[in-house]
This record gives structure tokens, C-alpha cells and sequence, in this order.
């Protein structure tokens, strides 16, 4: 099989610099009058980014729902700022939440490089065409938290972006990480384990792996997988699978411990690598722990002998579908 | 290994008299004053109850949270209606999250057979002790339902109850297709799926396998699988995976004809199963979802020649955490 990566691993490289033309996007864009829940509709890596907007915003008294569906919850109203974030604009599931939200008058905004969402929004950041949508995280993102920045919800420091930037344009340390990773993994399947908050990481890496490298790949959340998951390693072999634990300093003392545990528990049926997290501020140590994962599911992919860019399958549903 | 498996098949066939036990429980206990909120704070089976609850509630104006975690949201407050449930009443999360709640002022309810919390709480429905959290979901559901009722919050027909009941008791019906699915995936991963509303049935199945079991299991959602995990199954081999799907005649359209493409999609790699949940309500629909994994859950650890009752690893793990 031909391997053709030049595209993907330029979007992944290129990762810092899609998040600082996607800071700039919304200048000047808000909304006013009175919000009390934010609901951000997508698929994929579109409702990634608004996972990573309920962890970033963990601390609101504004509740943060992530809808991927068809469906939007009944409670959507006219306080309700309702994010409708596709990469292509011809999500179907988004574009039907979206005209829901348009029955129940909340308050929209379209984040889209075009489509039939681009047509049809009255607000929207236009974002830049042409990327896979999961490689288009920063675009996914940004746009959404610099809407609240300039609508006075959210109040992101000008030294947290800093940090980030800081940190991610080490790239090489990702690209290390992530290639020594994937030759661990190599040949298993991968399960990653995160702290709640940082579950929509763990998901992100899974997705990854997935899309990127065509492989099997889960992912579950301390403590919760401590009371069911961690049973099922009774049953699995060595050679068969392989748990990556993302770790964060600022998770809570009693899921360090918990972590720690869990790995000497499972260790004797399965390899388990740790990442940590990097940075003081919540966004470096979000975007620092989704980036090796970037970086291992791209080296994966190569491992496999697979081009990780096109994902067939994905394309081939949509032609049935229709 | 010996198989002693007296307590758990019995409380599994007793699972639709615990459900009626249980709609006794709550009698006259309601909450009043204004509740925009509501949130359940639980972990493995006490979560899924959570889970389950907002599902049945998925039409309200109020949303539902579910809280797996030793924190809670920072915008729980007085109207907040808060279950604390923990079969044991010791989970170390929830009573943590129990305490949070006390300090936001919230309107707490708790569900526990004792322990520290039926002790801490001012307001607490009792249930029955002696059983394992995961075998008494019954009682970890009904109490909540049964507060909401007779607070005006829920409206439950005695007509849908009466339909779970007719259906549930035709327990044999649940254990011959529970022990065909057993025999079916024996001695392979089960990955379960469902429509996003009955993510918390598939999720109940993938921690009963994991539990009762012993065995990796794992579950994902419709449409969201279909943007990402769908591709994983380019590396997966027949012999190794299983897929179950559990089916909902009042599935979104869209999600009918997903579930039926993809099905044939990953055909080529791995078997699937479809389960037909049973009945018009969602009491119905949603327990006859559930009844039939308990049943293959219980019958795969037979297979596996593993008592079902005992988690060893989760007791384990409990005392190191000390």
C-alpha cells in the first residue's frame, strides 16, 4: 500500500500556527443579552472542541452541553448560546441541530469553513478550507472560545496563550514522544485513561487512532473505570493490548493515587506508558496532552503501513447514507 | 476455579420484583421550591441510574447531570435538586461530592442502604442492603424516579410501569437470548452500540461484561461512532471482536439507516448481534435494553468458568486506596 503522508503531518506540525490565525478569526465578534447555558452541536473532531470547551470552562456558573445529534435537548431556549460547529458545513446531524436551535430562538453561531452551514448562518467564523476535519482542531476550537472571550464569559489571559504557544512550538518533543509511543503500541490495542476533566484528551487520542492510524483504540476516565473497566483486565493478554495514562499535575490527589494503583494493578496484563500534561495554564496542559497524541496516531499510522489521511469508510458511508 | 454463582443469577431473575420494592420506596418523600437543575451524583451502577434518569427525562426543560467524580459542578446552588446514590453509602466520590453539595446549599436527596452517607443525610431514601451495587440498579433508579414524581417533576404513567412489568417477567424470554449472545461472543471482545439517547444501555452492558464477566468490553453511540471509530475496524479480525447492537423501533430515521450500513460495513471484519429493546414506553424499552445484558453478561462468565459475583480487583484496589 502506497503510504502518502505529506499532508497529514503537515497539519500536524503546522498545529501552533492553524491556532493563531484561529485566535484572530472571531475579532470583534459577540453576543449580548442574557445566556445561561452554552450548547456547542458537532461530530467528531467538531464536538471535541466543545468537550474541550466544558474542561476549559469547568469552573462557569454557565453550564456547557455538548450535543452530537440529530436532536438538541429541549431546554434550548432564547438565553441559550448555541454553538453549530462543522468543518465542511454539511454535517447532516449539526445541520439539523442547527435548525432546531433556529425553532427554539437561541441565540446561534456558525463556525464553519462553508457549505450548506456557511449559507445558511446569520453569524458565523468563516475558518479556512482544506484540512481533514480532525486536523482542524484549532479552527474548531479558538473560534468559540474568543466568541466568549468577546462576549465577556469566558476571560482567557493573554499569558496562558503564551504558554501555550511557548510549549507546542517545541514540536520536536511531541514528535519524539509521539513516534516512541507508537512503536510501544505497536501491534495492540490502545486504551487511554484521563482524569474526568481531562477525558475529552483521552477521547481525542482514541479518535485519533482510530481516524489516523486505522486501528482499534478506547478510552475511559478515572475514577469511573476503577468501578467496572479495570475488572475486564482479568481476561486480556500481554501482547494483545497497551493502556496510555495522560497525566496532569493539577489532577485531583486521591486520582494520582488512584492512577497509580491502577498501574501496578494492570501492569501484569498489559504495558502501560504515561504522558504528562505540560504548563501551569489550562489551555498548555489541554493542547500539550492532545498533541503527542496527534504525533503517536500519525506514527502509528505509518507503523500500520497506512496513509493516515483519507479515511475511506467515513467517505463510503456518507455515499450509502445518502 | 469453582463457580458459585447462586447469588447473582438470583438477583438477576428477581430484578422486576426489586423494580416494584422499589416504586414503594420514595412513598410521600418529595422536594418543593423552585428546582432548575437537577444533578446525580453516583459512580458504576448508581451513575448508570443517573444516566438512565436522563434519559427518561431527556424531554424536559430541566436538565439532567450526572456527576462520576469527587467534585462537582461550580454552578450547582439552591435550586439545584442533588441525589447523592451509593448503594453502599461509602463511595469515596460521592460523599465528596455530597459535601460539595452541602456547602452550595442544594436540595439533596440521598439513595443509600447506610453507610457514612445514610448517616450525613438529612433526606435519604433506604434501600435494601446485601447485594452487589451492579445487581441492585432497580433500586438505584426508582427511588430517584419516585422522588421526582412526587415532587411534580416527572409525570410517570402508571400504564408505562405496568408494561415494564408485563415485559421484564417474561424473564425467560431475556435469559434464552442473553445466554445465545453469551455463546456468540465467548472468547471475544464485545463492543456494544446504540443511538446517543441509549448510551447509558450500552454502556450498562460493556460494565456488566466487564464486571460480572471479567472481560474487556467496550461501547460507543450512533451517529458519533460512525465519525471515527467505524475506521479502527480496518485493523480488526473477525475472531477477536464482536459487535452488539441494541435497536430502538423509535431510533431517529437517519439512525436506523446508519445502524444498517454500518452493520454491513464491519460485517466483513467482525460478527454482529442486533437486540430489540421491547415495548411502547421507555420504561419499557429501556430496562428490556438492559435486562437482556445482564443476562448475556451473567452467562459469559459461565462461559469464561468465572463466579460472576465476586470484583476481586475492585476490593483490592479499595484497600490500597486507604
Amino acid at each position: 500500500m502506497p503510504v502518502d503522508n505529506s499532508n497529514m503531518i503537515k497539519a500536524i506540525e503546522d498545529f501552533p500556527k492553524q491556532c493563531k490565525t484561529a485566535l484572530e478569526l472571531p475579532k470583534g465578534m459577540s453576543v449580548s443579552g442574557k445566556i445561561d447555558k452554552i450548547v456547542v452541536a458537532g461530530m467528531g473532531g467538531s464536538a471535541v472542541g466543545g468537550d474541550l470547551l466544558k474542561t476549559y470552562m469547568h469552573d462557569s456558573k454557565i453550564p456547557v452541553f455538548v450535543v452530537r445529534d440529530y436532536n438538541i435537548p429541549n431546554f434550548v431556549d432564547e438565553n441559550t448560546l448555541f454553538f453549530a460547529v462543522s468543518y465542511s458545513g454539511n454535517t447532516e446531524e449539526t445541520l439539523s441541530a442547527y435548525q432546531e436551535a433556529v425553532k427554539k430562538k437561541a441565540k446561534i453561531v456558525a463556525v464553519t469553513s462553508g457549505g450548506q452551514l456557511g449559507s445558511l448562518a446569520k453569524k458565523a467564523v468563516k475558518i479556512p478550507a482544506g484540512l481533514q476535519p480532525r486536523a482542524a482542531l484549532g479552527y474548531l476550537f479558538f473560534p468559540v472560545l474568543g466568541v466568549l472571550n468577546n462576549s465577556g464569559i469566558a476571560d482567557t489571559k493573554g499569558k496562558d496563550i503564551e504558554e501555550m504557544f511557548e510549549i507546542l512550538e517545541k514540536t520536536e518533543d511531541f514528535k519524539i514522544t509521539g513516534e516512541r509511543i507508537a512503536k510501544k503500541i505497536f501491534q495492540k490495542t490502545p486504551i487511554v485513561y484521563s482524569s474526568t476533566l481531562f477525558g475529552p484528551i483521552s477521547y481525542r487520542w482514541k479518535t485519533q487512532f482510530n481516524e489516523n492510524s486505522k486501528s482499534p483504540a478506547f478510552n475511559h476516565v478515572f475514577a469511573e473505570l476503577n468501578h467496572n473497566e479495570i475488572v475486564g483486565y482479568q481476561l486480556m493478554n500481554k501482547n494483545e493490548w497497551s493502556a496510555i495514562f495522560i497525566r496532569d499535575k493539577f489532577d485531583n490527589e486521591r486520582i494520582k493515587l488512584r492512577m497509580d494503583i491502577t498501574k501496578e494493578i494492570i501492569s501484569t496484563r498489559v504495558e502501560v506508558e504515561e504522558i504528562f500534561t505540560r504548563g501551569e495554564g489550562l489551555l498548555s496542559r489541554i493542547f500539550s496532552g492532545i498533541y503527542y497524541g496527534d504525533f503517536a496516531s500519525y506514527y502509528l499510522a505509518l507503523a500500520n503501513r497506512i496513509d493516515p489521511s483519507p479515511v475511506n469508510v467515513i467517505e463510503n458511508l456518507k455515499k450509502k447514507l445518502k
